[in-house]
């Protein structure tokens, strides 16, 4: 079965993240988006989004990449819900950090699906 | 803080799935929206998704009702992303289950806020 439209959205944009290309990043998210920066903190719409995005690749000295690791696509009503683990590869550590995450996509009229809820930290929130 | 509408409106479903009023549960989906039923059946449209809820409320004998426990909704972009604890209590059963659900909701113009993809398993589809 071919890999959902999301899924491949999203490891183009891990590659963007990768290689700190903030610009071609921004373009996977819907103008009003959220990205949950860390649990009780976060960015909404596009300028606040990469802020943070270039704050979280400072953090980690730049030596942040991200990959994917089991996923399901969930498509309902013109939406996708991804459940997904996200591999947080940082610097020389030996092992990633694997984060179970949630993403919501929403299929827009002329850019095609958009993330418009980006919370890598999943249901850990609820801790 | 006021509660988030989309709290609310699960509040009202949770009512009608242990009033066994089918009816007035469908008002809260999309209706195109998705149900999974279990890890590997998903549910599509409303005709499923009632059919499916009628199959789930004989499985429990009529005796299944539905709380909420701690939750968080982010919305961005027109959708509405919880993670919520849902406990079912089911029968003369001591403890609830607890799972950790993931919805989304989406807006509709004319409609509200309407539930588009219901996983009440959140991340541990990944299990």
């Amino acid at each position: 079965m071919p890999q959902h439209a999301v899924l491949t959205l999203i490891k183009q944009a891990d590659k963007a993240i990768s290689a700190e290309d903030f610009d071609t990043l921004m373009e996977f998210y819907a103008d009003d988006a959220v990205l949950v920066v860390q649990p009780g903190q976060i960015a909404k719409g596009k300028p606040q989004i990469r802020t943070a995005f270039e704050a979280i690749s400072r953090h980690f000295g730049k030596t942040l990449t991200v990959t994917q690791g089991h996923a399901h696509v969930i498509e309902g009503a013109g939406t996708a819900l991804v459940v997904m683990e996200t591999l947080l590869h940082i610097g020389q550590a030996p092992e990633p950090v694997v984060r179970r995450a949630t993403y919501v996509f929403a299929m827009d009229p002329t850019r095609g699906w958009l993330c418009t809820v980006d919370n890598s930290y999943g249901t850990d929130l609820l801790d």
